[in-house]
């Protein structure tokens, strides 16, 4: 199992008990989800962007407009990826030891484009496919035009740190005679049935790839 | 109605037709979640941390411990503070338009420690009471050891946008007419039924404020 040095920037100081550098972990909390939270530098002010990403391999992957200013200003410069899928709340016997339980995974790197086009066409259909599969077939080709403006970035995967929390609350010895209720209030991201636009066909169904977002991390709802 | 000014940092680049600058958008975003990233650079680079965060009037507040790395560079220092809320996948008829409806917010400014140690207190019991309301007064008292372990970052929401994405795909004109489904998969947060700690005593029930979280933009779920 490939582990993740700790450096200066990726070694958890705070619980280290939570942390985790081994990239099972670091690449199972990246797969649950496809919403980062990309950390660049503009004349030495933190800017926070959020943005879709998926992995592959030992390499994260984001995409935009050639003009966005994020992607710009990110790229060959110090980038922090970060991802986080919070579970649940943790109602503790006192303030103090409230918590959140939660995944989360800070990547640091240099992204640069993806510049070859046919490597950037397959990259795109790496992203759809994994929010969609089998979505990619079912749509036109991109055209040459929209693979101009679109520019794909990618990061190795190889200054990384997970942190994790999980379970009840921990409460302080004294506390746990108090008569207050404590436990944990689970939290889920949930997809609902598919929506179809206004300007669809009457009777047009959408595809098995619109009902099941399991990999993502997300559970159907089921109505009331 | 106030309206923050474009400034360089909050002035929205890509798609400004999804940007808005007045407080009740800006506002009504914080105030529908609990979790943002909170951006700052070390040594010139980017870090991104996620964390919980409350609103009071024209300022927001995040805690932790006072060890802990974010907070100390954080602190004085310029931070962006970013807040995401996912509705959505959009599925357009190219995966060109493909997007996702979000709700965002990026707050720009210098974080400063709550001093005095009533403000501070009050700080925390207003984080509570805004998670869980009507919790604090279940609770113990905070001891002053606890009080003393835990910085309070306040900073003004002052340079401050935000970012809307919401409804169905927009497609190219010549795409409607491709057999190709359409539209909105609506995702969502939601909590489901409280978990007791198992070292509560048997029967203990949790009261009303660990069963609704609308106001945190959560849905209840309910159960197949």
């Amino acid at each position: 199992m490939t582990h993740f040095a700790k450096t200066e920037k990726t070694r958890v100081r705070r619980k280290p008990d939570r942390s985790h550098y081994d990239a099972d972990t670091v690449y199972a909390i990246l797969d649950a989800g496809f919403i980062c939270h990309v950390g660049y530098v503009i004349d030495g002010k933190p800017y926070v962007t959020p943005t879709c990403y998926w992995r592959e391999g030992d390499r994260i992957y984001w995409h935009g407009s050639h003009a966005s200013r994020m992607l710009r200003a990110v790229e060959g410069k110090p980038a922090c990826v970060t991802v986080t899928h919070i579970d649940g709340l943790v109602a503790a016997r006192s303030g103090f030891h409230h918590s959140v339980n939660y995944r989360s995974v800070m990547l640091f790197g240099k992204p640069h484009k993806v510049e070859d086009s046919r490597d950037k066409l397959r990259a795109l259909e790496n992203f759809i496919e994994r929010i969609y599969p089998g979505r990619w077939r079912e749509l036109r080709s991109v055209t040459k035009k929209e693979l101009k403006a679109t520019t794909v970035l990618h990061m190795p995967i190889a200054e990384a740190s997970a942190k994790i929390r999980s379970g009840g609350p921990v409460d302080d010895k004294e506390d746990y005679a108090l008569p207050v209720w404590a436990g944990v209030v689970p939290l889920a991201l949930i997809h609902r049935t598919p929506v179809p636009d206004s300007r669809l066909p009457r009777g047009a169904r959408p595809s098995s790839c619109l009902f099941d977002f399991a990999r993502l991390g997300m559970a159907p709802a089921h109505p009331a």
